[in-house]
């Protein structure tokens, strides 16, 4: 097969050569791949040609190739040595050239390989792929009607316009006959410069299928256009050259001469006690799976999570004029958060030794595509793990905390996001997302404002009020596979001060409400009670607590769906009306906005694209069962100017972290790099027992240069 | 003077000696101090013999005897050139013995220097200092009583038994004609052996002054005594020895070989445009000041801070029964976060290139006392600031943002608090709070659960529930000195779906308020509304979104306190009571909980010990005015077994970031560390106006080894 890099900036495509040098039939590499991997190249070429072969002599546009992963039941059995190796297995949706008739493929690719089975889908939006947005762009560029909505407002020369494809949202227009983009239109004075400072004044709709535009939207302020905002806010080194101090910032330099603590065997990583398997797939990014840790104390390997990835997010804007009510982009289900993950040689984000891993994922055509670099593993200082100092005798002990991050960056058109899987020393795992990039901007009439609903960013240039609403999908396995989950609000003692059991109106304790049925598991944060839930095994006491070993969810940044009932994007985000889901696991139960979000309208009991909201009504119970969590978090966006011309990273996070599930801190073992025993300490006894040496005074700062005067 | 180290760990207490070396009157310094630096050890040598002069033939034990910061207006008329270099001068506060009386000095330190004022003040009790704690571990020892309650369980050797001396809370058995103090009684096996392992059932009630026990408060179960558990729970490298495992993370260093990039000139720092004081006093530790930032948009300095320090804090916990009602620190107040801090050579916590400040504070007899290396000032790598991607042609532009950290390390008693106060480059000011060190312990009875006011954290130990609620006082000059402070909900819009102004029902938008008067200052989280405030100055709009320039408070970690109206700790800490305050400013209105926090009761209209409540029940104009502002944060703690035997460190953070006050990024000066223009670009039309360059393929990764293999 031959490379080609110059379609999809990033991606390496193989495509196949016309002398046939591509694998006709599976070839099982040696050692086979572990059941979670990504397919291999080789394994998409060969799928895409049985898939191909299937439905000849109709040709159709692939929207997705990816691996099927084995049913947990499954690839459980056989990581306990009581099943046999999961079959490796292809999924595609595929769009039929010309019916648009949709299908899923699975397709077996043990020995021989064949299709499994083809299920046609209807009505449903498959996601807009980078091809996609390429096509809205294009077309959109050569539409004659789109000139003329430029020339009116003085552009004529198309070359200098750019088009945003973003998927629809709801378009009351069309059904899903069409595979629908509007088009939001931009304008650059030069080849790099900001279109989001020249936003135009309409939008385009397009038929991605059929390449054709199906409408302009011009949006007239009194019966007039909007002059297109013209001003130059530029931020690239082209533009801002002698606006840059050099000299202002001296480096900080993080090395790790002896290399990285973590290890890794393929795609399974171990670190710090800590074992995990890392995937990636067109749509999720990055999934962590089977996530263990040894337990120094227990002497044994626990489990934590079965898989955790982010499964969906939803950006509603809060301008109400149209066509702004369309603007709320679900990024991993419309677009793919791997699909638009950035390649990290081209722009690493990160210090130290560096591992990546690369994305194999495919194109339209069937051809397999590599994006390198795509997820990047690391290590970081994490500050304080503990420090204690006895007043009496100056005795301290400190130790330093690390972290992994599992990371990956996406460029969801004018939006940045890095999500930052971490995993801390003390068994905590935390997601932070960093938001950066680029506020979408919209031109304003000079007889507008842009409050109340979005801020006037630069003269002309209205950055709409905007809400980030992530999905966390967490399928525990929290010490074993049956895990329930407990409410907790912090609450006074509901005994009166001056009664016998809280005579000085100090009591307060942590409440405890046992989720029992999935009719019941969608709830909310409560600021009051500082609300938090933890995933427990109820059949495993803490020896010392008595409460079941667990992981709390602490979960305080996740603002309300500010949408009104009855909104459109109320009804498509069902997942984003809650903090958290609890659910009875289900393997095909994966994303909470449906397997097709693009052109979805939310409305309960889709046969072929359920919801969350579906999954959550048909109830279940969800105490000691196999279940899964979805969890929300983000922020709401209220644009200020200092995020323009490009914003500051502001970071997010939500986090689990062990709540007796470990008898002890569970980083005791780690070396403490600060120990001093004063040598002024009045002893008031001789010792006993254990040595007592007069210990080491160890500055942690050994490792770089000291100055206690500069 | 003769330097003593052996008195208090850490401290080097400078004594007058009998030949008479110490100064007698004032050297004023060349160049002179900054009118906000410490005084000096001369300056603290001097004051006190003023002082003992004044009262001579009275002796007196000193309580405090610090900076008198100039007042604000003298201050700022000095720093303007308007105005005359602020007098010296040093304030005192001290116990006459025998009698108790406590007062209040003020002393020049000009030439010649001279006690300008003594104010008597009653019903109030002066902080505990560390000498304070030492009494009481050393009278509870001495005790014959104490050491029946000890023998009773069975405990002979009264020198393995320790006091941590608390203050008393609220105890009616006493007034302020004692000054009382509760020990805390623990065990040690051995000198290092974790003495919150081995709680003991009884407090010993002593009177500092006299030097006396008052009461041993055993707390009898069922009539029985709680046999001491003596199960052994050490974390100290004494006790682990080969439960270490130093093989498993390899090091991470961080090197600045260029030094730092903050420079300071006495206690002036300048750092990446932002300039500001740093100072620190025996109770709030460390306090910045005068912090500005050099726009580089506007070519100007512009004010954010006059003043920001942690004011108070106070831990109440929530086990009702007797005498646990009694823990409630105020740790600022009742010990002083000065005196309680870190001497970082004994254990530093940071990496890098490190800047230390020490602390000059005094002793019992007046006597100066250095803490070396009491702040640390240092920089760190603070990931992505910025990053985008062209998706169509790959184009990207990253740069990494930094952190200026000014930190001290507290242990107070058990607890370990971290205090990083944080500035970034896009202008944000964070203050982050690590807690570590150990949990506050009690034994349990066979017959007693820790459920549900505590945690069963080993077997027979009792870590109560708790909160930390700290308060962040902030005196702002947002781009000069008259301040409004807006609150701000997010909040639908109020056109109900399907009307003309929001006919999607996506509209949302941030209803601001703004608060007039203080009696309407205290204001309360909304975690429905993402609530949140600004302090803006009302005279400067930003030109871009014509909205006033200013911070916004961002502030979701603040649990509301649980205490129940009507308890104790409710009454003295009113400050907790709300999110935040906002107050006309008054020069002597530091210390919210009161200026004297031991046995205060909180009644309001305390003629010598006002607190916050007393402040906004006076009201008066918070809009367009001088005012300031205390910002309550923290968290409520259930402990966990893993926060035993030593915490992991737990974070919680507070923030105020820039909104509107610039007119766009700040950072944009900042050198972008990858520049990206993909060679495979499908540029559209050639290049106009600027330049265009191929760019660099810039990895950050530079500077650390990259392996894409391991």
């Amino acid at each position: 097969m031959t490379p080609d890099t110059s379609t999809i900036p990033g991606y390496i495509i193989y495509r196949d050569d016309a002398n046939g040098s591509s694998p006709n039939e599976i070839v099982i590499p040696k050692p086979p791949p572990h059941p979670l991997d990504q397919l291999t190249v080789e394994e998409i070429s060969v799928a895409a040609k049985l898939i191909r072969n299937y439905v000849h002599p109709q040709t159709v546009k692939f929207n997705c190739l990816t691996l099927r992963e084995p049913r947990k039941g499954e690839y459980q059995a056989f990581q306990a040595g009581s099943g046999p190796r999961p079959q490796r297995r292809a999924f595609a949706i595929v769009i039929e050239r010309g019916s648009g008739q949709v299908s899923e493929f699975l397709v077996s690719l043990s020995q021989g390989g064949a299709v499994e089975s083809r299920k046609n889908v209807t009505d449903v939006g498959p996601m807009l792929t980078l091809e996609d947005l390429d096509i809205c762009e294009r077309v959109a560029r050569a539409d004659a009607q789109v000139a003329a909505a430029c020339r009116e407002v003085g552009i004529a020369d198309m070359s200098r316009v750019f088009f945003d494809g973003w998927a629809i949202g709801h378009d009351a227009r069309w059904g899903f006959e069409r595979r629908l983009q509007q088009g939001l239109a931009y304008y650059r004075a030069a080849p790099l410069d900001n279109q989001y400072a020249h936003p135009l004044d309409f939008t385009v709709i397009i038929d991605t299928e059929r390449e054709e535009v199906l409408a302009v939207d011009v949006r007239r302020v009194n019966g007039e256009r909007v002059p297109p905002p013209l001003e130059e806010h530029n931020y690239l080194p082209q533009y801002v050259g002698d606006g840059y101090d050099h000299h202002r910032l001296k480096p900080i330099d993080i090395v790790q001469p002896q290399g990285v603590s973590f290890e890794m065997r393929g795609n399974e990583l171990s670190w710090a006690g800590y074992k995990m398997h890392i995937g990636f797939n067109f749509r999720e990014g990055i999934v962590i799976s089977d996530v263990r840790m040894h337990d120094m104390h227990e002497q044994r390997e626990r489990s934590l999570f079965n898989r955790i990835s982010v499964v969906e997010m939803v950006v509603p804007y809060g301008n109400p004029t149209a066509p702004h009510q369309k603007k709320h982009a679900f990024d991993v289900g419309e677009y793919g958060t791997g699909l638009m993950t950035n390649s990290l040689k081209l722009g690493c984000d990160c210090k130290g030794a560096i591992h990546y891993l690369d994305a194999v994922m495919s194109i339209s055509d069937g051809s397999p595509a590599v994006l390198k670099n795509a997820v990047c593993i690391h290590e970081e200082d994490n500050g304080l793990l503990y420090k204690h100092t006895d007043y009496r005798d100056g005795t301290v002990i400190a130790a330093r905390d690390r972290r992994l991050v599992v990371s990956q960056i996406i460029t969801a058109a004018n939006y940045e996001y890095g999500f930052y899987h971490t995993f801390s020393l003390d068994g905590t795992y935390r997601l932070e997302v960093k938001l950066t990039g680029m506020l979408n901007t919209y031109c304003l009439h000079p007889s507008e404002a842009a409050a109340p609903y979005g801020t006037e960013v630069a003269r002309g240039l209205d950055a709409h009020n905007h809400q980030h609403i992530f999905s966390l999908r967490v399928d525990p396995a929290i010490d074993g596979p049956r895990n329930s989950v407990l409410e907790h609000d912090a609450l006074p003692s509901e005994h009166p001060v001056g009664s016998v059991a809280n005579p000085f109106g100090n009591g307060f304790y942590s409440k405890a409400t046992l989720l029992q049925d999935a009719r019941e598991g969608m709830r909310d944060y409560r600021h009051e009670t500082s609300r938090s839930w933890s995933i427990v095994n109820p059949h495993r006491l803490n020896p010392s607590s008595k409460k079941p070993v667990g992981y709390k969810i602490l979960n305080n940044s996740c603002p309300p769906l500010l949408a009104q009932p009855g909104s459109v994007v109320r009804a498509r985000a069902a997942f984003a009306r809650h903090t958290l889901w609890v659910l009875p696991y289900r393997d095909d139960e994966l994303f909470p906005a449906g397997d097709y979000v693009c052109q979805s309208t939310g409305v309960p009991g889709h046969v072929d694209n359920p919801t969350i909201e579906d999954w959550a009504a048909r109830g279940g119970n969800i105490a000691d069962a196999d279940i899964v969590c979805f969890i929300q978090f983000g922020l709401t966006h209220f644009p200020r100017t200092e995020d323009f011309p490009v914003m500051p990273a502001e970071p997010v996070s939500v986090m689990l972290r062990a709540a007796n599930f470990f008898v002890k801190n569970p980083a005791l073992w780690v070396p403490p790099t600060t120990v001093f025993k004063d040598t002024t300490s009045r002893d008031a006894f001789p010792a006993s027992g254990a040595p007592v040496a007069e210990g080491d005074a160890t500055s942690c700062c050994s490792e770089g240069p000291v100055s206690s005067k500069l």
